[in-house]
């Protein structure tokens, strides 16, 4: 499923990695997994080993042998197998996305590094470049999440920086509530894939052109979420707020559970 | 323009305060600044002393002689004159809520006290019930800005504590980027305005049924605005979108010359 | 009791506002507190209408009547009554620190305007100056408390700032955990005083060399305060520990009970 | 070099980690390393694979062999190398923590994975007694640094919750300014060596009874601290206060040239 220079859009499902009862990761049930996704949620992509997957509170050997399982089972299934590769620090990450590569997935995507901070925007694309290379023929995504990372740079500003410098640059996985840095993404950069990354407001973000959604409640939540997609791009915006509010109230009622356990348990 | 039922909708704005060089209020140009919003902007709302009209670090005495103002040069021109009256202390904001309703606003709005937080939720509603007690004739809106106060309780909660405890409350100015809490304020609680009021996204708000909207940007793009509002409910969200990015080209521009004085320079 | 250049040294209590039960200030008990700190508690130095003082959630007129009664009650029984005269805006500010000096207050002092907050530290610095230019016959001294006020300037660079500025600057409340930050300040600007304001760990800064100390505790504890400066000035840093461990394990059983309401209790 | 249950005091220098140009890690040079510590500095002790060794930025294997090297070349000439286990994940610290142990380190320390975070104390609790269970024989020290993970729990109450569940727990790596947390850990829990980790205020946790500190400057500022920890146990604190303002001002530069990069420079 090499990308093949088509656009990342619609629904993206960041999976969970299922585990053991004493922690070890299960890889016996992910091609259930893939077959729920795709048949039960009609999600064509998906987003591995990132904050849903628990990536970087996994060792080195265990993402790579969950890419592994994911790309094998999703192949023919899926559209798109995305990994995330990003690590504290550049030599993990380099590995695992030369890994990922070698692997067959379709692109792979890296948060900032934030135990110790790039010190500035340059230096975080000087990173990102770096990750990149080691994985020239697959489209990079960055992921950026400022919640968890404190990394708050403008990915506008940021997207101006990485034009010219990674040339397998395709888009960004933006986790963030400043709708404004994300619409001047979208409207400046055309060439680039704007995946949304806050399930429970994604209406605003599809309100300034987002291309897809990269989330957690995708794995439980697709046809739903896919009848909002559906119902806004057929321009009927009554229909998809609806859905969207019918969703935040579960979801209200999913984050006051404590969120994280929540979602595991659907 | 007594308040009479009807809801605040469509675009208010939130006026700067006119001041002389050596930094004294500036009555004199009220009555020019109200028929340029009239005329020029197309602006029939007006929120008076509130964070743009720097109310906070005005004295009592200033407010209540601006307040005055606003209201003898609106009055026959615009339909609603909206006053902040919230201050650091419980005194002050009853002193200037009774005030504005002396003087025939058609409304008030009362931020948290900052300096001194309330304790929990619940203090917050009985600090509103007593801004709102002293003008029980207004209209109250409590004008929820998170990134100055530090004040985050979830205003979907808080709507649900203020139905019964006051009367006279209306609505919300939302100064915040969480669409989620704000979008469940207009599904949940369709007695109440929800008035966004983080003019760059307004868009997004727009796609989650906001009734309006309050800003600074408002007072020199009225009729831009006007423009985006009149497309989106149109149902034209392509020429929306368009108009929206072109206005954050602006303001990026104007939030890198430091916001504020960039504001008041127009 | 006019401030003749003596340095201000030692306790000084951040003294609670007496309310009423329906939250009127209470001036009749003043007297009655001012003779519980001096032969109680043997404190002769207080710091009015600040932090403690709800100073900030008081109106202008409740300030300047407390101001009246301390400095009318403490007047041949204290050494130095400190009026905090800081307002959200420069003109209520001035305003209080003429009255204070009109009715014979010892000394002033002002924190940082904190809902609109100046551009840079030369902002401050100007914002200070124009306070204390109001009553240039009166020490001035910065109140620091950035867990308030979010302004977390260097005070040692904003010392360097004054010295040529404002010519009644004598100090500074200190009241925040960057030690290194007070220590260059009392290693730096020996001409001024440096008086620590976070009581729960007071002996690091003495160990600092902190001249003073404000804070709402010595209302209460003065005297065990005292013991425990006496104990360091002597050199016997064992005692001087003993006696702040056991005032922290008073003040976590204080804090648990949530701080401030815990300690107007006493 | 096994840790016989004396306790771990004065100096302890966190050791940077020797870089090619090209940023792979140096080994030829850590033996030179130790020797300079040990004659110039009259460091005994280190703390290897920290902050200031990018030890989370560096893979596992890399860990691994900078472990070995430190071990080896202080063998005989130190008294104690702690290294540093602390990951994201539990099982990458549970495998350097075992491995640690196998190639003869001292003491073994963890920071809390801060990307996904423990929910609540009792997590964290649970967490660190996994990964000192990887390495039973071996002391261990929770390495506390809410400036860079977030995670602000009080360690006073920690402390209070390890001691039934953490037989190997030994004390604190306390890099924080709170210092009321750090002398109610000194006081209430005397089994435990408390140290301290922010440089630049040493002085104020030595008056609180720090045991020792471990920190960055003790790489090139280990005689000078020294010096300041001499002068205060024999109870000169002018003395003490003079050489740690000496230190501060050379701190106040370095920190001023971007901390990082300045402190590798020397």
């Amino acid at each position: 499923m090499a990308f093949t220079g088509k656009r990342l859009k619609g629904l993206i499902a960041a999976t969970f990695t299922p585990m053991t009862p004493n922690s070890d990761i299960n890889l016996l049930v992910i091609e259930q997994y893939v077959d729920y996704l795709v048949q039960k949620q009609h999600i064509r992509n998906i987003f591995v080993n990132g904050t849903t997957g628990e990536g970087m509170s996994l060792s080195i050997c265990e993402r790579k042998r969950l890419t592994e399982e994911w790309v094998k089972h999703a192949r023919g299934k899926m559209d798109n197998v995305i990994v995330h590769v990003g690590c504290l620090g550049l030599s993990d990450s380099k590995d695992l996305a030369a890994h990922a590569a070698s692997c067959g997935a379709d692109a792979i995507s890296a948060v900032c590094p934030s135990f110790l901070k790039p010190a500035n925007l340059d230096a975080l694309v000087l990173y990102l470049k770096d990750v990149a290379s080691a994985a020239p023929s697959l489209p990079f995504y960055y992921y950026h999440i400022p919640k968890l990372t404190g990394i708050t740079y403008q990915i506008y500003e940021l997207l101006g920086k990485v034009k010219e410098n990674i040339p397998s640059f395709r888009g960004v996985k933006f986790s963030d509530v400043n709708l404004m840095d994300f619409s001047l993404c979208v409207s400046e950069y055309k060439e680039f894939d704007c995946l949304y990354g806050v399930d429970e407001q994604l209406l605003g973000a599809l309100a300034f052109g987002a291309h897809g959604a990269v989330g957690s409640t995708y794995n439980y939540l697709g046809n739903k979420n896919g009848d909002m997609l559906e119902a806004f791009e057929a321009g009927n915006l009554q229909k998809a707020r609806k859905i969207q509010c019918s969703l935040q109230e579960f979801l209200y009622f999913v984050f006051d559970m404590a969120h994280f356990s929540g979602s595991k348990a659907n």
